[in-house]
């Protein structure tokens, strides 16, 4: 379709957040799937922006924040009821005015959940040039989330050989990488998950030395304390709460704590306390938090680790892909009560 | 008096623990004076030990975790109840079977609660070479509380100039040297003490910026905007708890916590809970602890740092001194409720 000034117009479905939510868990009613918009695909006169088809969207969890309002500012911006919501994802460039991209090329990064995105903000965007590897892998293992794993794990928990290392969430995009470099690192490495499906997954695709059920265990100290008789010397931070209050029990010494993510509190109107703090001083542990927008240098040091990794079969890599736009908020909801099994992604179209 | 083997015995006053203390503030109640001992001054044959006069004995949040009885050992062993309790004081040497100490020498470090002790674990005893200052400093300013402050400024929170540095429990021995240390790094400096007397203190004597009487805050997080509207780069922690907090909700991003102690928790049978903890995930925070056993290689340089800015008046100080180890449990109790002003220190023996 063509406009009166030779504009292309296409039709755009789009994901909308209905109204901000207050505490507790998204709903797919909380969503609403618009179909009736289009989109021009002529770029503003004197903007860099571009014009981009969506293939994949990531779902994460720092995305809960954004569905509630805030007093102030965070370090991401609140979503708009009644505009697409945004995320991380794989995309094709349609039209470009920006110096980088042109038509055709693959990018990885902040766009819409939509068919099509104008991106004007477009910092976030990075051209992909590898595509020997399936293009989904830059909405997860190859993007946000294995960068995230990487960082955390290399530059914050600094492990060593023979480390006792514990990743919570660990099936997820994040955990099921952070466990693969550890092992490779030759450390020892338990994983806690949400079923028993994803108990055998850690085990027998991903190699961990051992894995629990948090949701079958009565009591998270012992089986802590089974799994790490010896105590735990990296933990790979995805849930706090009750669990970091476990794991600060049985920290080592000098024990480091990547602080990537609380997904068990982001739904509380409270969040949890935690109480055995006075074991970071006692144990001289080091917790800290990361974002990977601060490291982005490191990530062309990132791809050429991995890729190779990943062709020579050393990294594997699970994915829970979603199709079409319809499916997309029962797929985002779905992360916070742990229905998907691996990387939860969004297709949005045929590449 | 000598005995029959030519050694000489001396009466030996001492302080002991009567019982395990549970939950709970320490009481004058839980501990004795013991005015019937006696100590020879003879080393035992084959030993390295030391017996020492005991002179000004330090009191420090630390021991109160020994006088409860645990069931794994923890960094430092708890007292045996009936023996004289321990802790850092400065000494001075009676007798000697050590290479590196002899007779009429000053030492600091780990000693006991009575008027003569015989020390066979000497790794922890320093011979003090520098007596142009107070002897006693060296149970405070130039020994534990000096360098913790030092190690956990410098070495932990890798202060930068500007920064907004917050300290709690700022008057006592290590929180008066960090906020002095802060100011000569061109940092602004906020203390939180438990008297309007501290307060004044800390402004007047140390040089604080700001502080603030959190006995009289209704809402800490409300004083810690007052005093913090930009918010805070590095927090020095001494307290825990809700003070913990609502420092996480004004730390700025990548604030650096140095987990020096939790005083406000050692008595509570279960600690706070601190739920904002998510909040060193999304501002970059590192919180981490410390012990100065593992840094004594920068003691000497801590020496050639601090002396000469206490000679030229740089650094003050000021202790709270109770005479005589009848007065000791009162002194030693009173640091958990506050009731010192500055270092507390217990003077055994003139000089």
């Amino acid at each position: 379709m063509a406009t009166e000034s030779g504009e292309t117009v296409v039709g755009n479905k789009k994901v909308v957040l209905k109204n901000y939510i207050a505490a507790g868990a998204p709903k797919e009613s909380d969503f609403e799937l618009e179909t009736a918009g289009t989109v021009g695909l002529k770029i503003p006169e004197g903007s860099t922006a571009v014009i981009v088809k969506n293939l994949y969207l990531s779902c994460d969890p720092f995305m809960r924040s954004r569905m509630t309002k805030h007093a102030r500012p965070g370090y991401v911006p609140d979503y708009v009821p009644g505009e697409a919501i945004t995320g991380y994802g794989v995309c094709e460039v349609v039209n470009s005015n920006h110096p980088d991209f042109k038509k055709g090329d693959y990018l990885w990064g902040m766009t819409g959940w939509e068919e099509y995105s104008l991106i004007t903000s477009t910092d976030s965007l990075i051209k992909i040039k590898d595509t020997d590897v399936p293009l989904s892998y830059y909405a997860g293992l190859l993007g946000l989330a294995g960068f995230t794993a990487y960082i955390g794990f290399y530059e914050i928990c600094k492990p060593k050989k023979g480390d006792y290392v514990f990743i919570s969430s660990a099936s997820g995009a994040v955990g099921q990488l952070v466990g693969q470099f550890a092992k490779l690192k030759g450390c020892y490495v338990v994983g806690s998950v949400g079923s028993d499906e994803k108990v055998a997954l850690l085990k027998e695709k991903f190699d961990f030395d051992d894995a629990f059920n948090y949701k079958k265990e009565s009591n998270l100290h012992a089986a802590l304390k089974r799994c790490f008789p010896k105590g735990i010397d990296v933990y790979f931070e995805n849930v706090g709460g009750k669990m970091l209050d476990a794991v600060l029990l049985k920290m080592r010494d000098h024990g480091r704590i990547a602080a990537c993510g609380m997904i068990s509190q982001y739904n509380l109107e409270k969040p949890e306390g935690v109480h055995n703090l006075i074991l970071v001083v006692v144990k001289r542990i080091r917790m800290e938090g990361f974002l990977i927008h601060e490291h982005y240098d490191l990530y062309p040091k990132f791809l050429e680790t991995i890729i190779p990794l990943i062709k020579d079969g050393s990294i594997k890599y699970v994915e829970d892909v979603a199709h079409g736009l319809e499916n997309a908020p029962s797929a985002l909801i779905g992360i916070f009560s742990g229905r998907n099994v691996g990387k939860q992604l969004v297709q949005v179209s045929r590449e």
